[in-house]
């Protein structure tokens, strides 16, 4: 075997062990999933998604200004109208007994890939309308992985959420692979999300910025009545 | 720890640890696959599969008569005319050098739901109109999973597919997850195949069966180009 291939079998097992821990531990284990993405990403698939996301000109200029979205009051967004991405944000981040997240130190573009995804993901949950169960999570994974282009941690993230499905959670696997199918259709179809500085669009009415980004909410609905009516 | 919940880990390690195996064995492999199915099938989910598929009364009846296709002539059927669902088997199993499946013997109903499936796999291909790629198999495996409903199988092998694909195949990430898509949609529009005696319709045109079973190919195109109208 060549040294290559070694390395390239070691990372692989590194990867599988990694895999193993997260599926062993409940859902929302953060440690787990920073382990997981240690182990998945290498420089070589994060430098091609920060270059596929910079084609767009929001998250090229995010990247080179390294843009944050600063100190949240979500107190003060809660008194805003209850129509604007502000007031929806500040319910879901209080409803579910959540704080904004402190970014960490950013010495690199992947680091700011991270950061970015991170201190935005409740953001995102807010625009693409999934809640925080685990389907919503889902959804918004493949919402993600479909924006991120070739992303190895959320592969590897929705194959964990499927297999804990099939050994845990049967029942409910129409509803996750809905929610995995749906995630993945909005985020193809929706403009790019990454860098946008929401904190600047906080007074917008939501359903205004959903149109302007092109997140359809109802595209399985949309999917299966065409198909239908297509086939009357 | 309850001695339920002691046995309930012990097969979830199991399960794990035969997901490991079948992530390092390269895809295809038969014996690694029927291990995993043979770990994560319990009997109260293949119970349920069983009771979902014969709410259906070619199913029920299939089941029932523990029906088989029988002895099939690859070059009998390569000789009807080429719009036939048995000239476009024959051309599917010839040009991938394929020869049907001698069927094991059948004791239990769960022994029938997989001999069916094995033997019936390949003309599920060719009327869902999926090929022999990795992609095939994973859009054909989506399919599979929406017509059993509930099969922890099902899942865990598009959970191993999307995670190897996130290790050794990342650029067809995209082509792989839209396949997943495409076919867990199809799967869900169509009527269910399970138990058709395929064997008695070799000579009908394979489009008329495509419609007849509600088998929409055109999947994806229909909702984006759905999608985009309603949004322009």
């Amino acid at each position: 075997m060549s040294s290559v291939n070694l390395v390239n079998q070691q990372w692989q097992m590194l990867v599988f062990e990694r895999f193993m821990e997260i599926l062993k531990t409940p859902y929302g284990n953060f440690p787990a999933m920073w382990n997981l993405a240690n182990a998945i990403n290498d420089a070589e698939s994060l430098k091609q998604i920060v270059e596929l996301l910079s084609q767009h000109p929001t998250a090229k200029d995010a990247f080179h200004k390294r843009l944050l979205l600063g100190t949240i009051d979500l107190q003060q967004l809660h008194s805003l109208p209850k129509n604007t991405l502000g007031y929806a944000y500040a319910e879901h981040m209080l409803g579910n007994g959540l704080k904004p997240i402190q970014p960490q130190a950013i010495n690199h573009d992947y680091d700011y890939l991270m950061v970015h995804l991170t201190e935005t993901h409740d953001i995102w949950h807010v625009v693409t309308n999934t809640d925080t169960s685990i389907a919503g999570e889902i959804q918004l994974q493949a919402f993600v992985t479909a924006q991120l282009h070739i992303s190895r941690f959320s592969l590897a993230m929705l194959a964990k959420n499927l297999l804990k499905t099939a050994v845990e959670d049967l029942d409910l696997a129409e509803q996750r692979m809905d929610a995995l199918t749906k995630g993945w259709l909005m985020g193809k179809q929706a403009k790019p999300l990454f860098g946008i500085q929401w904190h600047t669009l906080w007074e917008k009415p939501l359903a205004q910025l959903q149109t302007q980004y092109n997140i359809l909410l109802d595209i399985p609905a949309t999917s299966v009545s065409a198909m239908s009516t297509s086939n009357n």
